[in-house]
């Protein structure tokens, strides 16, 4: 608990600067928030590290903290759940994105759990409010190459898998 | 633990349109963790309701919430310790200042502990940037003001009480 309450802590200062796509501009931690409170609240998950790990998921990728810091600060399950979720940025979008698919299946189950639940936040979202300067092709494409990697996730938590399956559905996206 | 990660999902949501005082504009949703932070590293408070109390005391005085909203959502006792650490903002400012101070002994235990991490947090926020507007004779007020209400509220919890007389000690208040 007291590696949650550092987590949560730790990840509102790294991304302190950052806002969601959003029209609103949602400060950037409302993400992992939600991320972390999927989990609890609908994945029935009680493990603290991963409600951390949870928490911490984008700050390698999106802010200047590095995996080093993430081992010092929280020890090696979370900060290797942690590196297992970022892409790496030196690569472009389209590879990046391609690289999520291909190597879904070597992620192990903390990580996987995370990523669905990620995944749930950024859907809904969309189907929330358009991100500033999206198109409908664009929000359409997200949702198909977000089915591509989930359909690589399934059968670690079945909340999750439900939850994703119905917000596929809702686009015709099917998975049988 | 629920109970935590709800109140934690309900703060950020309800602040997402809030910014703190301070030059870099850090999303509001940032000082309720920090003061539940200073609970929990600092104090060595271990009570999740009350954390989420923490993360929930601003909720009513700054945003829309209800208590009626905290108590369905949160039950009584979370939102009692809201309903206390709410000033009441059809009042005057300096009405509400004074208040504090002469309100402080009606405080129950649990109140008084979010309460003194409040003023540390604030206390700490001043001492690293000044917010945009303020003079110095302004911070200096406001580092008197705190002394006021903190000398109501020590001796429930040690560690808040040396950090607060720490701070106080910096600027030349003494309480012997
Ligand atoms: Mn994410
Ligand atoms: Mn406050």
């Amino acid at each position: 608990m007291e590696k949650f309450m550092h987590a949560l802590q730790f990840a509102a200062y790294k991304h302190r600067f950052q806002k969601r796509k959003d029209l609103d501009g949602t400060p950037y931690i409302n993400h992992p928030i939600g991320v972390a409170y999927i989990l609890s609240n609908e994945a029935g998950i009680k493990d603290f590290d991963l409600l951390a790990a949870a928490l911490l998921h984008d700050t390698i990728e999106d802010t200047e903290t590095t995996l080093g810091e993430l081992e010092q600060e929280f020890g090696p399950r979370i900060a290797g759940i942690v590196a297992e979720l970022t892409d790496d940025k030196n690569l472009p979008k389209a590879e990046r994105k391609r690289l999520q698919i291909v190597n879904a299946g070597q992620l192990t189950s903390d990580a996987i759990v995370v990523r669905l639940a990620d995944k749930i936040y950024n859907l809904r979202d969309l189907n929330r409010s358009t991100p500033v300067g999206w198109s409908e092709e664009r929000v359409e494409e997200y949702f198909q190459w977000s089915s591509k990697v989930a359909r690589q996730l399934f059968g670690h938590n079945v909340q999750l898998d439900t939850i994703l399956k119905d917000l596929f559905l809702q686009r015709n996206i099917r998975f049988d």
